[in-house]
């Protein structure tokens, strides 16, 4: 059996490492996310209904209402969703993921990654930068307003742009942001304006009038967080080319809703494990504490599962200074990781570990055997809609998740 | 004796750091740098003559005078600058410098310094990016069209795009370019993306047209060396600003001119030490060795002298791929500059070394007692003029150019 397993997870592992997520386009959800309709709205992590959403899913699933002029304030909102005409799903059911609540609404702009190894495709929606977002909860006029500006303006130019340059390589942008002190998740700065340098030249050229090509160009530029989107529907794209291979006992899902922390393995399908997201550790803003923050939210964990994050720590010694810790620790975390992955990506490698590629494919097996649980870097909510970010640092979902994944995967496979 | 030279190191070395080189517009060189003529060309390094110059040297001299009109061949240049029609002069002499043969002609635009915590300005030249280009000392006609390209469309637009946005803060672009693997010499890669990401949007709506504005944004953007030009103009700006501080042993210029490495001390003014240019040591090109490289060229020694380059090694890992060596040691090689230097810089930090400041300010005394010279990160010029880069590596001045200021120090200032 171990003998089909490891089989099973070096074939799942290489198809995630040898995935090439490109960028190459940007659309409408409703057009281009499967299975996307008039009466849904996708989140962040495993399945959740209205009663057990926190605070911050609630105020983002309202304020996606409000941007669809389905509904005019939080009552309606809350009405349409408890009625079941408007329906709840995983962004990850949709080939999607979204930061934070991860909400995506049919008319929302949507980029669309190609995995031109494996030729599946992945979905997320556009970064609104830091403050009063509605990925936060948040959902006022303010934010209402830039999300009005970033859909009817930056969107079009920015498709017309992505279009115009033949697609943005993503883990070759990825693999040149990490030997820039990036990891791919809290901090994305590298990538960002990496990013933001390939696109302004066709920006320019596909807007309206030289001023909003300044301003969507300054919007991206001065996010640095504008490409974990795309880096994130890239870590999916990979994720999901090293999924449903049979006997593997490779993670290939970790996301979390604000409630629940959820994983899904290679071998076992569709099927989530869950359990109570707890807190992410960390350095909180000025102002707030631990009590402030809700348990742990978003599909960023993507980025840990294919390799990226918390596991390549060690390529970004400055992160350390958002996140708490040392330099030293930054190196610790990713060394850890290697006692829990199969393999080592021969893409994302690390200047400091003398280029030695980043730890990817999380090993359920490994996980149980060592009591290492996966590193996640992560942005901390504040557990009230609307309040926004109130600190980052490091969360660690629970040991129980993977091994009741375990025990569920020598069930299927028969053996114990 | 000890304490005065240690105050007046202190001094010295605290007016480097403290200043703050702010990039404020671009314009040409006749009209900006003090002292420019009609009949000069300044280079890079101490003063040299004509029959001394190196190839590299020679050719960007030669192809100088094409750009200026001032000679439509190689003979017409050679005649113009041996009868002394035109003479030469270190850009050293006029508050400027410039990489590799770091020529400036006097219509050519440059960027303007300003010190905003001193007064001091200082100037150089566009970078022209990589291939066949005037610093390495071709002259063809490909060279004279993109030199043209530069200074009738590129230029005009780059000023006033600087304009627009207020300035750059160079100082604190580096700040952060070292937390993004940038060690501000060789690797300017941070440095350059963070650069065009600032101007882009001012770009877009200072150029004539979008196409123009794209082309502009793409020459800064795909030149990873493009903000190295302003900030060898910062770091003089810098140096200058801790320059003729009586007793101090400070060495506040290193130069070479291809023939010769030189040096200046900030406690005995102007005055040049000069020894012939050692061949540097690294990696070179496909098809060429160390036989066909010339010996260390540029100004660009102005980063080290300042607390970068090499001296800032251990904050890019990622340069050893292109220098030779680990990255053990590039931790290594800054370690070992904090042996000459007087003090930790407070602007300029590495997060591998838990955030402490670079070494920064050459004690010619520690260099001589220690016998440990400044190591220097460089590119390697072909012999001849006009093949290019070949190469890149370490070069590090011999020990007696220290010894012999050192004596001289002694003798100006009556003690020995």
């Amino acid at each position: 059996m171990a003998t089909s397993i490891d089989s099973a997870n070096t074939k799942a592992v290489e198809r995630m490492v040898e995935a090439r997520p490109v960028l190459t386009g940007m659309g409408k959800a409703l057009d281009l996310i499967p299975g996307m309709h008039e009466n849904l709205l996708l989140h962040a992590g495993p399945p959740i209904a209205w009663e057990q959403a926190s605070g911050p899913l609630r105020g983002a699933l309202i304020g996606a209402l409000i941007f669809e002029g389905r509904a005019g304030d939080e009552e309606e909102a809350e009405r349409l969703i408890v009625s079941g005409e408007v329906s709840l799903a995983p962004c990850h059911h949709h080939s999607s993921v979204g930061p934070m609540a991860g909400v995506v609404s049919p008319s929302m702009a949507v980029y669309e990654i190609e995995n031109r190894t494996h030729g599946n495709r992945a979905y997320s929606n556009l970064n609104e930068g830091y403050g009063k977002v509605l990925r936060y909860g948040a959902y006022s006029e303010e934010v209402q307003e830039r999300l009005r500006w970033m859909h009817e303006v930056m969107a079009p130019v920015l498709g017309a742009a992505i279009e115009s340059c033949s697609g943005v390589d993503i883990r070759a942008l990825l693999a040149e942001a990490l030997h820039m002190g990036d990891e791919g998740h809290n901090r994305n700065k590298a990538g960002s304006v990496l990013y933001t340098k390939q696109l302004a030249p066709h920006i320019a050229k596909a807007a309206p009038d030289a001023a909003t090509a300044a301003d969507v160009i300054e919007a991206l530029g001065d996010n640095a967080l504008s490409v974990l989107n795309p880096v994130m529907a890239a870590c999916k794209a990979m994720a999901d080319a090293g999924s449903e291979v049979e006997h593997s006992t490779i993670v290939t899902t970790m996301a979390r809703n604000g409630t629940e922390f959820g994983i899904r393995v290679s071998g076992l399908g569709g099927r989530w494990f869950t359990s109570p997201c707890p807190q992410p550790v960390g350095l909180y803003f000025p102002g707030f504490s631990a009590e402030d923050g809700n348990p742990d939210i978003g599909d960023s964990t993507i980025t840990e599962t294919a390799g990226l994050g918390a596991f390549a720590m060690a390529a970004a010694p400055a992160i350390v200074t958002f996140v708490s810790g040392t330099p030293q620790d930054a190196l610790n975390a990713t060394l850890e990781m290697y006692e829990i992955t199969a393999a080592e990506h021969s893409s994302f490698t690390i200047p400091q570990l003398d280029f030695r590629g980043t730890p990817v494919g999380i090993d359920l097996r490994a996980v149980v055997e060592t009591g290492i649980t996966p590193r996640v870097n992560t942005g901390i909510a504040h557990r009230e809609a609307g309040v926004g970010q109130i600190g980052a640092g490091l969360v660690r979902p629970p040991l129980a998740l993977f091994t009741e994944a375990l025990v569920s995967f020598a069930e299927e496979y028969g053996f114990q």
